[in-house]
């Protein structure tokens, strides 16, 4: 079975009837020119009107104060207001029709301005109007847009990150005690937050120097991902005590903490929604969206579990910052994984960023946004970066599924680091906690692992690697049963420890670690495509920054394949020595190529 | 039955397969900047390359003296070579992956010069080329694309025409005969060139200032569309002299002449294709495309009668060009009606318009492309325009089918007016010889075809009417059977005459075209919606030039309307008084407005 990270989302009939719709009406999608907003520029937006819409004009309202902007037929009830003009008519073969372009320009703002706007596209004919993107016909309930002008910076720790996800429930119990066995991979085994304090050492020797913890809050399951108190420690897992007391342990050895947070719900059992669902007057009534009370109202996905947190509701948002801030300032966390970050809304996103980033400019905010790279974009400037689920559906089809080659790998990679702004920070990863373990995916084939492990090591963005995948930690069962329900609680099996530890992989991923701690070119130089397929399942590129140079030479082949690689380019003149900085062989320069042998699945990572 | 005027084309899935294809290999589409290229101005020229193209680098080979540019690995081995820059990528959610944009600027150049080029996308690394839009792997067998500097100002004529279209066969045998009865409308019902000459004041009474007679060259069929001698006129239709007296006297009344011209294929009974089909030394193999001689050849949707002619091939397209400047030059023809030019490629088409320019630089070209926006547009600088078939799709949509309202119609027209330069001249027409006709759609509702008419003539493009359709003609039979087979010859019927015509139809469209003849307001006008679907079913607009302003308003309700205008911004003062062009009312303005009483399914157009 092929993976099933995008799910539906790739299915063409499911991306014709998206754009369809979004190209039909009113339709923003967060189009801005620059992305993010540059202070002291002007911003251009864009907005395109379909078929189904009449618009002979379009307005944008906007305030710079973080006030609401409301309108109507271009005049602004509160807040400024933009004719935007009609730029252009573009044929779109999906609807077999046009939509008409349009274009308004703010003017150049200071770093740290707030702007928040509507788009309306107007019908003077018929005094209609209809608001991008959800289609209202009036600016109260009209789709709120917000960007930050400025700090598109990420924390410059976040490059050069190398994280550690740790699965709490599933990493050590410490303490000297041992994993519960609950039979089930839903039930608690027992690690806790000191137990990961105790393994610090054991992380840092990966050359980690970030931990992403599974979410910590009170929760009443095994994952977390569903909290009933946002400011407490889940108590299976620790004390606030205990919580404190790793931050500052991992301080100490360099090693910043991430959180897992999850703006867009919380359990059925939180408080609040217990409170909004059983009191007809309950002052939470409007944190949750109720389409009719008490039973029907918005969730994650639609599972009854997990109510959807109204974070449009002023009141629930400004509970959710400052959440978020608490963490910070009172336990100094260095940032937050975003669970489903598509789910909040851009305006969320900017306040959030705003809030956190006044608490701690340091702090790394990522999402995890399982979607194309259009929608992922757009996130720049609201986030410092955001999972790269994009690479690593690609890195499982390359180098587990086989359904891609490495000459297709070669050329995504080269447009998805184009695409996207270097200061969009995207982590990369071979396997998380929602999806069949890599090593799971090649029937235990640990050369794949070690293959794909260091084409991950060697890009850009910084590398995560899941508890256990390190020390050839699987599963048993697929994360999806035959009949395509998910279980992906089969991806969280117990840490390995002691001799359970494979020992040669283990030592592989510290050798990965330490060279890309020693090899800041890994992700700060410049990516140069130097063979491909040549021969046939082999591919060679370069991280180079002047005559800082590393060679990665890849063989995804069944068959040993002797590789010639062209580096004069990179300044590599003829006699020149290169070491495999996973292994003690030493190559030289000969008529301006590198010949190296590698037997089947494997590869090599050179410098001088 | 709706219509099936694109078939398939509008089908999502085969729109997505095609720009699936596109996208994923070397794409050009002809996308330049500006089209048409202007003299002494740079053209840029833009290319993409997907996911099934590793390319890091990218060619444009091209030439100025018509001769074939060549040149591999931006070496050009004849012409010249410029090296396209990549500006960016785009993620395209349709193959859930990028494509990435090239551009190459072309320096200013003269008026009239014909630029051929090839595109390359080269993969330095593997040192594979990939050529657009074909996909070839050397430039030998690449796409060849080209375009003329300049001269993209229609004639003067073409944008004021009403056109008349004349199926030869079934107009008027002329000389006092009767029409034959073959008992089959793919027999031969004996019209013929001197009937259409008699019949000069006939069509000169509609307002019509040019004819657009079918096919007229040696032919074995009822049609034409199948020729066996280019330089030949087909014995039944007449002689040599009946087509040069046809021309004289039609331009004796300024009337011209507009032949029906087929580039892209004849009859599999043309001399040529005989010689090709039996003769293994025949001189005229390459003048057609053989995959597997001799049976297996390239042809018109894959009829066999109907072999493609190679118009690639150079004494092909030589001798296609000279039959055009053969009928301009030695019989005056005014312009060509170009079958099926989505056939032959737009480097045809640029060599083409260069050869029948020369000989009359006030030639009309307009093509039938059924196709989308997207494409109609390349042509603009090759062809001075093409038949409306999307206007037509949607006319009948809303005026005949009743499956687009007046709101989505007027929504339609204002952006297709805007997507095209109003120097590429649309003929709009309601139908034709290969469609239903109009009036046998709407089941003999003549009420409204008035008013579709009315709007047809009341919109930019020049109009067109099918013989027949102003007299109340009909068919039979649907053209297409219950199987879905198609038999457009059922649109074919004989042409009415003398009591058989409805005289108040006729009456009304020869008072839309002199209302079209003296109001030039009417083509060349600024179009404003004034007021859509209140009440509903309605729709006003204005064409307006300063204060030469005619205010149409449209009722395809089935009851009643009152329909007030608000004409204020067209500069008409309370008090003017309006009169209906098509009839005896008169409306003043009051209060800004115009307050018309229209009876179901009716129309107006008002003018001072």
């Amino acid at each position: 079975m092929e993976d099933f990270i995008f799910g539906n989302l790739t299915l063409t009939d499911e991306i014709v009837a998206k754009l369809t719709r979004q190209m039909r009406g009113v339709y923003h999608g967060h189009r801005m020119d620059p992305t993010p907003a540059a202070p002291g520029r002007p911003v251009a937006l864009f907005a395109t009107t379909g078929p189904a819409v009449a618009a002979d004009a379009a307005y944008l309202y906007y305030t710079t104060d973080g006030s609401e902007p409301q309108g109507m037929g271009g005049q602004a009830s509160h807040g400024h207001v933009l004719p935007m003009q009609r730029v252009s008519t573009e044929w779109v073969p999906l609807l077999w029709d046009y939509v008409a372009w349009w274009k308004a320009e703010l003017p150049p703002l200071p770093a740290g301005t707030k702007v928040r706007y509507k788009i309306e596209a107007r019908d003077s004919v018929g005094a209609t109007s209809t608001f991008a993107d959800n289609g209202a016909a009036d600016s109260q309930t009209a789709t709120r847009f917000s960007f930050p002008v400025g700090d598109a910076e990420p924390p410059a720790w976040a490059r050069e990150a190398i994280i550690y996800h740790v699965f709490v429930d599933r990493f050590n119990p410490g303490a000297g005690r041992k994993f519960a066995n609950p039979g089930d991979l839903r039930g608690f085994y027992g690690g806790t937050l000191r137990g990961v304090a105790e393994r610090l050492d054991y992380i840092a020797s990966l050359g980690a120097n970030a931990i992403w913890l599974s979410p910590i809050f009170a929760s009443p399951s095994h994952h977390g991902y569903d909290a009933t108190d946002l400011y407490a420690i889940e108590p299976r897992l620790g004390t606030a005590d205990d919580f404190r007391a790793l931050v500052e342990a991992a301080h100490a050895r360099g090693i910043r903490i991430i959180l897992d947070f999850v703006p867009n719900h919380v359990s059925n059992r939180h408080p609040y929604f217990v409170s909004a669902q059983t009191d007809p007057r309950s002052p939470y009534r409007d944190w949750f969206t109720f389409r009719r009370w008490p039973d029907e109202y918005e969730s994650f996905f639609g599972v009854k579990s997990l109510p959807q947190w109204n974070n449009e509701h002023p009141p629930a948002r400004a509970y959710m910052l400052d959440v978020a801030r608490h963490w910070i300032q009172e336990f100094g966390v260095d940032g937050y994984r975003l669970d489903y970050a598509n789910g909040p809304s851009h305006d969320f996103w900017t306040d959030f960023r705003l809030a956190v980033k006044a608490a701690n400019p340091d702090a790394f905010l990522f999402g995890e946004i399982v979607e194309g790279g259009g929608l992922l974009r757009t996130y720049q400037g609201r986030l410092d970066g955001s999972l790269d689920f994009l690479l690593t559906h690609n890195l499982r089809r390359a180098f587990a599924f086989g359904t891609m080659s490495l000459a297709e790998l070669s050329t995504f990679v080269d447009r998805h680091g184009a695409y996207f702004d270097p200061r969009f920070v995207r982590p990369s990863f071979l396997d998380n906690h929602d999806m069949n373990r890599f090593l799971w995916v090649v029937k235990g084939d640990k050369r794949k692992l070690r293959l794909a492990a260091l084409c991950q090591f060697t890009l850009a963005g910084p590398p995560i690697v899941y508890y256990g995948t390190e020390v050839g930690l699987s599963q048993e069962r697929d994360c999806r049963t035959p009949d395509g329900h998910g279980r992906p609680h089969e991806a969280r099996a117990p840490m390995l420890w002691g001799d359970a530890q494979d020992a040669d992989l283990l030592a592989y991923y510290r050798a990965l670690g330490r060279m890309r701690r020693e090899r800041p070119v890994l992700w700060r130089g410049e990516h140069t495509t130097l063979a491909v397929d040549n021969p046939p399942g082999t591919w060679a590129y370069a991280r180079a920054d002047g005559a800082d140079v590393v060679v990665v030479i890849l063989n995804a082949g069944d068959t040993a394949a002797e590789v010639s690689v062209p580096v004069a380019g990179l300044g590599l003149a003829d006699g020149t020595r290169l070491r495999n900085l996973l292994g003690e062989e030493v190559y030289a320069v000969a008529g301006g190529r590198l010949r190296v042998g590698l037997a089947p699945v494997s590869g090599v990572a050179l410098a001088v």
